[in-house]
C-alpha cells in the first residue's frame, strides 16, 4: 500500500505502560483483591510490558480505608504484599503509581525515597489550573529517586493559550515524558494530531518523551493511540480489556496486536483478560456504550453517564440524551 | 488546537447510507421481522439519512426461503409491505439494495426497471476476481435506471497492482461511487489512507465518489470511516449500534454525533437502537471482542470466530488464539 510501510517494524524505544489496576480503580474505588493484581502483574511481565501501574498514592483522608482498597494509597508494604522484592532487572518491568493534585495526594509525606520503595516512577496528574502544585510534585518525586511524568488531564476542555503556558513549564521539569490525556474521550483524529505536535515542539530538545492516554468514549481510544505513536509518541498508556473509568481505555490486547516488537507477547494478556478481567463485568459497567458516546461528544465529564449506567435503566438511550440535552 | 477546524463545519454533498438490515442480515440470515424493518425505516426517515440498504437481492436458489428471511432477496412486494409506495422525494431517503456478484445474485432478473421499484439504487458487492460479472452487473443496474455503485470485498487481501486493474475497470463504469470496504476489520489509519487516495486518484475526473465501508474488528470502524472522510470520502455506510457481520460496522450513534450537518437528528437513531437493535443482542452475538480482534489482526475472514462466538465457550479467548496460531 505504501512503500515504506512503517507499521511493519517498530521503535524500540516506544514504552507501554499498563494502567489496569490504576484506572480500574476508579470504578470500584480501588478494591482489588492481592490476587487480582498479582495476575495483572504477572501478565504485564510475561507480555514484556514496560511498566505497571499499580494504583494511586492518594491520601487516607481524603479516601479513607472503610470506602477505598489498597491500590488508592499504594502503600510499599500492599505492594510487596503482591510483588515481593520485585525486581525490574529480572522481570523487565517498572512499577508505577500515580499521585493527583489538588489535595488528593498527601506526596509530602506519601512518596518516601526510591532507595525504600520497589517503585520506579511517579506519575504526577493534574487538572490545567493545578500545574503549579504538580510542578512542585514532580520535582519532589525527581528529588525521592524517580522518574516522573506529568499528565495534564481533561485536555479536550483546555484552551490552546493555557496548553502552551503549561507546556512551557512543564519542558523545564525534570520530566521523563509528558503525557497527552483525552480523560473525556471526545478528541477525533485531527485534534490528537494538534496536540501531539503541540506538546512534541513545546519540549524538543529538552529530551522529554511525548505519551499518549486515550479514553474509549467515541471507540477512538485505541485510534489515537496509534496516531499518537504514529507521530512519534513514545509512551503509551493501554489497560487489560479496555479496563477504566466510564468507557475505559485503549485496549492493551488491541495495542499488542498492532505493536511489531517482538518482545511483547499476546497470550499473556489473553489469559488474564479472560480469567481475571472478563468476570469483573458481572460487578461495574465500563466500556463503551451509548450513554458514553453522548458526553464524549458533548466534551463532558462522564459522571452523569457513569450514575445512569449504575441506574435500572442504563439502556435507556433517549432518556439520557434528553437528560444530558436539558442539562448543557 | 487547528487554525481551520474543518469538523466544526459540513460537506453538504457527503451521504450517509444505512445498511443496518443488509449487512445485519449476515448474522440471522436477513430474518428480521416487517416491524423491526419498518422501524429502522423510520429511523432513518427521522434521522435524515439519506440512504438505506433494506436488503440483499441474492437468488432463491441459492438462499432457499426455508432458510432465508424476504431481506435476502427484497422482492418489490416485500419492500412495499413495509414502506409503501415509498417516496424519496417526500422522505428525503433513498432505498437501496445490494447484489453480490459471484452466482449469489440471479441479478438479470431480480434487478427489475426502476420505474417499477421503489429501489433507486443498486450496490454491487464483489471479490477482486469477480470484477469482470460486476462490471456487467453494473451495467445491467445502470440500463434499468438505477443509480449504482461498486463495493469491492475484503480489499485488505488484494495486492495493490490488482486493486489498480479493478479502478481502471470502474472508472470506465456508470457508477455513483466505488468503496473501499474492509471486510476483515484488518486495515489501520495509514492503509485506509493509502486506499483511499488510490480509489481517489483512479476515478479523479469520472465524477465517480469514493465510498468507506468499515467493519469493527479492532475498533477502528468508525476511526477509519472518519479518516475516509477527512480525505474526501462521500459515501459513508455505517448502522445502528454497529450491527452486521462478525465484528458489526461503523455505529450510526457515533457517525451522527460526529456530523455537522444539521439535517441529522441523533434521537431517532438512539430510539430505534433502544427498541429494536439492543434486543437483537438476545440472539446472536455482533460487535468487537477478543475473537474478531484476533481475525482482524491476522487478516482472516471471521468466519471462524463467528463461530467461536457461537460456541459453548465464547469467552474461551487463549483458547481461539491457540486455535487460529496453529490454522495458519
Amino acid at each position: 500500500m505504501n512503500d515504506t510501510a512503517p507499521w511493519i517494524t517498530f521503535r524500540p524505544e516506544l514504552t507501554v505502560l499498563d494502567c489496569t489496576i490504576r484506572d480500574g480503580g476508579l470504578m470500584n474505588n480501588s478494591q482489588f483483591t492481592d490476587d487480582q493484581v498479582k495476575r495483572v502483574y504477572e501478565a504485564c511481565i510475561e507480555a514484556g510490558l514496560d511498566y505497571m501501574e499499580i494504583g494511586y498514592k492518594n491520601s487516607l483522608e481524603q479516601f479513607p480505608k472503610d470506602q477505598y482498597g489498597p491500590w488508592r494509597h499504594t502503600y510499599e508494604e500492599d505492594i510487596r504484599r503482591v510483588v515481593g522484592d520485585h525486581s525490574p532487572e529480572e522481570t523487565g518491568l517498572k512499577l508505577t503509581a500515580m499521585a493527583d493534585a489538588g489535595g488528593k495526594s498527601d506526596w509530602e509525606n506519601q512518596i518516601i525515597p526510591k532507595k525504600d520503595s520497589v517503585l520506579d516512577y511517579i506519575r504526577v496528574a493534574c487538572y490545567a489550573h493545578q500545574i503549579s502544585e504538580a510542578a512542585d510534585m514532580v520535582r519532589h518525586a525527581d528529588e525521592m529517586g524517580y522518574k516522573t511524568c506529568l499528565n495534564i488531564m481533561a485536555i479536550s476542555i483546555v484552551k490552546d493559550a493555557e496548553i502552551d503556558q503549561i507546556l512551557n513549564i512543564a519542558k523545564d521539569l525534570p520530566l521523563d515524558a509528558v503525557v497527552v490525556v483525552d480523560s473525556f474521550g471526545n478528541l477525533y483524529r485531527e485534534q490528537i494530531d494538534a496536540l501531539v505536535k503541540k506538546y512534541a515542539s513545546a519540549v524538543k530538545g529538552s529530551g522529554i518523551e511525548v505519551g499518549i492516554h486515550a479514553h474509549n468514549n467515541l471507540q477512538l481510544a485505541f485510534a489515537n493511540t496509534i496516531e499518537a505513536i504514529i507521530l512519534g509518541s513514545n509512551r503509551v498508556d493501554a489497560t487489560l480489556l479496555g479496563l477504566g473509568r466510564g468507557a475505559g481505555n485503549c485496549p492493551m490486547e488491541l495495542l499488542i496486536g498492532f505493536l511489531r516488537n517482538p518482545k511483547f507477547e499476546l497470550k499473556p494478556i489473553l489469559k488474564a483478560i479472560q480469567e481475571t478481567i472478563l468476570p469483573l463485568k458481572q460487578q461495574f459497567d465500563w466500556g463503551p456504550s451509548i450513554p458514553y458516546h453522548l458526553t464524549g461528544q458533548m466534551n463532558l465529564h462522564p459522571r452523569s453517564a457513569m450514575a445512569w449506567r449504575g441506574s435500572d435503566a442504563p439502556d435507556d438511550y433517549t432518556g439520557f440524551y434528553d437528560k444530558i440535552i436539558s442539562d448543557v
